[in-house]
C-alpha cells in the first residue's frame, strides 16, 4: 500500500535520510532483493527502525503487515517525493578544476539528473567537450538554458561572478541552483538555492571530533 | 562577555549556522565593522535575529547590552567551538578530477585547514605536486600521515576502495573522514565521518523545486 501525502513543513533532515534510504533500496535491488524492512534499512544507515518508520510516516503509509516494503515500490514512491522520477536536465557554470569534477561525476546520472550543458568565460575553453558534454561560451546562457530546457544549475564560477549568474539562470528559466562559490547568494524571486561550501563539512566534521574529544 | 558552554545534543542544523555566521563575521570585520547584532547577522543571513540568539545560546553567553556582539570576539568564540582554533592538517586521498579541484579549493585555507599531503595509486601521479601540496604513493599512507600528523582525511577515491582507505586512515591516527566517494561508509572505530554525496544536493533542490511547485 503506497499512498503518498506531504507534510507542508518536512525537516530538511527528513528530507536528506529519504536520499539515503533510496541509495540503499537501490542497492538492495542490485544484489536481488525484493522486500526489506524498517529494521533492515536502519541497520544498514546506523538508525533505529523507529526512526525509519517515523521518517517514511511523513510522506504516507508505505508497507505491508508481515511484509515490509516491496523494494521496487519504495523506491519509485521515494523518488516521486524527491522529485527524482522527472526529467532534470543540468547546466554547470564554470568549469575549472570543480566544474571539470563534477562534469565526471557519475553519481548525477545514477540518480536521474542529466548534465545536459557547460558555460565558461574563458573563450580557450568554448566551442570542446568535456566527458561529452558541450562547454558554451557564457555568452550564450539564457539561449542555451532556454533551448535544452535546463531547469537546474550548478554554480562553479570565481565569488564574484557567483550573484549575475545566479540572477542570469533565473531569469532564464531555472528553478534551482546549487552553488558551490565561496559566497552566500541572495536568492532570485522564485527559485530555490542550496549552497555548498567545502569548508563547511570540514568545519562540521572538526566539531564533531572536539565535541567527542571532550567527552570524559 | 562571552562565556562558551556547550550542550550535548547541539542540532546538526545549528553547527552548520555557526559555520554560516562566522562567514559573515569575518566579512564584517574586512569590511572594517567591530561590532553587530543578532539583527544585523540575521538579515544577512535571510534568518530572524531570535534564530540567531536562540542558536547562539547553545554554546553559552555573548554579546553586550546596548552594544550587541563584538565581531572580533564573537569570532573567536566561533572558531573555539567549531574548533577551528586549532590546527587541521588535512590529506586528500585520491588525486582525479574532484581530488584535484580539492588541492585547489581556496576555502580550506581561509578556515583553517591545511591541506599538507595527497595521495594515489597511480604511480604516474607519485612525486609531484599539485596547487604546491605533493603527491605521495597510497602505499606510504600511514608512514606520511604519522610523519605530518595528519588529523583529517577527505577520501575522493573510487567508490570501491573508500571503506579500505578509510580504515587505513583511522588506523594511522586520523581522528575525521569527509568521504566523497559515492558510497555508505561504517564508520572505523573512534573516528568521525561526514558523508558527501553530490547527488544528494540535486535531490534537496529537486525536492525544494517539487514542493513549491505544488504550493496553490
Amino acid at each position: 500500500m503506497v499512498e503518498t501525502s506531504q507534510d507542508d513543513q518536512v525537516p530538511k533532515a527528513v528530507v536528506n535520510r529519504m536520499s539515503l534510504y533510496l541509495r540503499e533500496l537501490q542497492q538492495l535491488l542490485r544484489s536481488g532483493r525484493n522486500t526489506t524492512s524498517s529494521t533492515q534499512l536502519g541497520q544498514l544507515l546506523g538508525f533505529t527502525d523507529a526512526q525509519v518508520r517515523k521518517d517514511l510516516a511523513h510522506f504516507g503509509q508505505f508497507g505491508y503487515p508481515g511484509i515490509g516494503y516491496h523494494c521496487e515500490e519504495l523506491t519509485s514512491a521515494i523518488r516521486r517525493i524527491l522529485g527524482t522520477d522527472q526529467d532534470w536536465p543540468v547546466a554547470i557554470v564554470g568549469v575549472g578544476n570543480l566544474g571539470r569534477a563534477l562534469l565526471g561525476y557519475q553519481g548525477f546520472g545514477h540518480q536521474g539528473f542529466s548534465v545536459v550543458a557547460a558555460f565558461d568565460a574563458d573563450s580557450t575553453k568554448v566551442g570542446g567537450r568535456i566527458e561529452g558534454i558541450a562547454v558554451y561560451s557564457i555568452d550564450d546562457l539564457e539561449k542555451i538554458v532556454r533551448r535544452e530546457r535546463i531547469r537546474l544549475g550548478m554554480i562553479t564560477v570565481p565569488a564574484g561572478a557567483a550573484q549575475q549568474v545566479a540572477e542570469r539562470l533565473a531569469r532564464s528559466g531555472v528553478e534551482g541552483i546549487v552553488n558551490f562559490a565561496p559566497v552566500t547568494l541572495v536568492e532570485p524571486a522564485g527559485i530555490c538555492v542550496v549552497g555548498v561550501d567545502l569548508a563547511i563539512e570540514l568545519e562540521q566534521l572538526s566539531f564533531a571530533v572536539v565535541s567527542r574529544n571532550k567527552k570524559p
